[in-house]
């Protein structure tokens, strides 16, 4: 695989810091020519005389130019995260001198990395599979407990871990096919297919539970995009303000996230429920039911997972709910009744309402806000979260998964029909090649860039 | 001075990097429990084992909860940047994570560093003087390469060495003075009273050449505003794109910049000169004469250090050009005129304006553009460029310089009316006072944390 692609080998550099004004920045290089650039550069000390692994303090100078006072990290190949010799240079954090020092080392013999290059090397190089790599930049996206726990587990290789048990079993069943097809005059079967069936019947099985942990992953890797509507005096504020005091999120600003339409973060049980900006219902608010039909709200609606509608359990009518519910269904839209006000409410009252089951609540006085926050969890991945399982987050994987499970079928139809032995095995290698998909073993170059492009410069 | 600071051995710790997503964040932990509290956490290998200066990859965990794969670079004292125990951990650039982190580094005992403590520790730990110290600060904020050049000039101690060798020279003398008092009775002069009016005619030239160096000083470190304005068919904006061809300064934002009001900015010989955006002055513009009377226009023009009237040398009349020098001669406004379109024009027309002495220019050609910019340097620092003369860009140095030239003239004077020698030595300890302010080997707490709280976090 590496033969096929050209060029891996030139040295090329990164920020890997954010950017703006810090204390320090991170500048990376890696490549073949990693200490030869950089010791033209590093006054202080001849780099490839010291050991992997270690720090030097020192000037950064371009002929008579200070660059700047530096500390090198200096990991000598195979010893580094891309495999190469890998520099990292620490430098002061004023956006200028690290522009200086970037293109310098460019000036040198460096090129200018391209998105997850770094990451890239390091899967070319086999430090990481591409379900690790893939998870890298997970890692770095991540905003909660939820998403850094999944992403950690798969950059250490938690999800290979499982499709590589799965796909020994196959391999080794696939091998014993294959030598039946050497001794395919003399009828025999190496290969017991009642055991095959097993077998495929438990991939099938696991296969499955990975498919169905995609929900929670989306959940986990995304968050959930929440819209609370209802009539002014319904108490949505009180209620925002109870769900805040707990669970407000510190994120901050995500490439690709608009905030714009984001009012408010909640951090539940690790997921993170965005709640939409439903302004545009607000402004309407005089008259929600009408206004519900009006196409600019339903669009902000449909961008919601979940669409919480909070009503006062004194003054709604069961016509309004009606009316809402119908809507909801009409449209499609997952949503929850919550019957706001209830500490003045009589048991009669409450009542009425139960062919909705609403859930009930107090914003004001905190009453069963825990309830509702188990709710928007349940809504959310149709269950409690354990982060524990192996979970799939990734749309790629997912559809390979989905593919893989189709080719399963295939082979334990091809089992039950008696099909010969290489038709069989042909399908089992079928199955191969899209577990092979998922971890890298099998990939093209088109399919590697597109990956790593959506990684940040410099990792 | 130690002493009189308390808490200064606690541990503290600070994202050193941006904030925002980025391939790595660098935590930095400073203190005399930094081993220690990181060792709590470092789950792979005792560091209290490991030599300095040495990178330690590794997973980062608190009890079961895995924080993130990290490297540990790992300083002890005194061989750091504080000259304590200093540990910085690269993690992923993932603001959860990094927060994650410090949390819990700060519930296993670091405390959160105050901006600059880091390098304020380094001050107090004798690693900096304060010239140096506060220089660390002007290099991360350097946006130039003249900025970046004065800055790692003086963080490496070259203003520190100027000013240490007026102040060896002076306690050598105020020595002898005091010598003389021992022997008052005897009526000694071991201090040659021309020798000391000597040097302190060369010490009084050497503060005034500093003092002078502080208009430099300021240009390179904070730019030069300018506002071009003129009429409509002037060719402002074709002379913006002659000077922003060659010199557009791609600058990153810098907390306390308002770029609202800034337009474009420019890196003429390392000077940035930031154009002022003089929208409100180009409404009016048609006419620029009458609407420069316009209260609001003159605000903006006296946010420039420098205005720069272009005009038409072919459509402008004496009578304008006066009325536009008259106004800004009444204002004390520091401009440049400058005749536009002379390709066109005969020596005749040039020679009406002779009395204005304008410099002339063809914007469209590329004309005498370089003369422009050579003039905009001289009218920003009176000269030219030299960097490689020790520069005041600190207005806290410019204000004890000031302070010191003082105390050379009582000095100066004292020796000339033959005052006695105790009152002479105090006047000379006045000045070694000034000095001493400057270097911080006289100082206190509050003037410190004044200082430090300019710098950023986790430097």
């Amino acid at each position: 695989m590496l033969g096929k692609l050209s060029g891996w080998n030139d040295t090329i550099v990164a920020l890997a810091t954010p950017q703006g004004i810090g204390a320090i920045g991170v500048i990376r290089v890696s490549g073949s020519e990693t200490i030869t650039i950089v010791n033209q550069l590093f006054a202080s000390k001849d780099l490839e005389k010291q050991p992997s692994h270690t720090l030097h303090v020192g000037l950064l100078k371009n002929g008579h130019e200070i660059l700047d006072e530096v500390v090198i990290s200096l990991y000598k190949n195979p010893k580094s995260y891309t495999g190469e010799d890998v520099i990292e240079i620490s430098c002061h954090g004023s956006p200028f001198i690290q522009e200086r020092i970037i293109t310098t080392l460019v000036e040198k013999g460096c090129r200018i990395a391209k998105p997850g290059e770094f990451t890239q090397r390091a899967f070319l190089n086999g430090k990481l599979d591409l379900t690790q790599a893939e998870a890298v930049a997970d890692l770095i996206a991540s905003n909660t407990e939820a998403s850094r726990n999944t992403a950690i587990k798969n950059v250490r290789g938690g999800f290979s871990s499982i499709l590589q048990d799965l796909r020994e079993q196959l391999i080794r069943f696939s091998a014993m096919i294959e030598l039946e097809l050497d001794f395919a005059q003399e009828d025999v079967e190496f290969a017991d297919r009642k055991q095959l069936q097993l077998l495929i019947q438990q991939l099938s099985e696991n296969t499955q539970q990975l498919l169905l942990s995609f929900k929670l992953g989306n959940v986990i890797k995304n968050g959930v995009q929440v819209a609370i509507i209802g009539k002014p005096n319904a108490g949505k504020s009180t209620l925002l303000n109870a769900l805040l005091n707990e669970n407000r999120a510190i994120v901050s600003d995500i490439a690709g996230t608009t905030r714009d339409t984001i009012e408010e973060i909640l951090n539940i049980d690790g997921i993170l429920f965005r709640l939409i900006d439903t302004a545009g219902i607000r402004t309407h608010a005089n008259d929600i039911i009408e206004s519900i039909g009006i196409e600019k709200s339903l669009e902000k609606m449909r961008l919601a997972d979940i669409v919480m509608y909070l009503f006062d359990v004194h003054t709604t009518t069961l016509e309004e709910l009606e009316k809402i519910e119908s809507e909801f269904k009409k449209e499609q839209i997952q949503y929850v009744l919550v019957g706001n006000k209830i500490d003045g409410a009589t048991a009669q009252q409450l009542e009425q309402f139960a062919s909705f089951n609403p859930l009930f609540i107090a914003a004001k006085n905190n009453v069963q806000i825990e309830a509702l926050q188990s709710q928007l969890v349940q809504l959310a991945v149709g269950g409690s979260i354990n982060t524990e399982s192996t979970i799939v987050t990734n749309a790629r994987h997912y559809d390979a998964l989905q593919k893989l499970a189709d080719a399963l079928n295939d082979v334990s139809a091809g089992v039950e029909q008696h099909i010969s032995g290489d038709l069989l095995a042909l399908d089992i290698r079928q199955c191969l090649h899209y577990l092979g998909l998922i971890t890298g073993e099998i990939t093209n170059e088109d399919q590697l860039d597109f990956i790593f492009s959506k990684f940040c410069i410099g990792k």
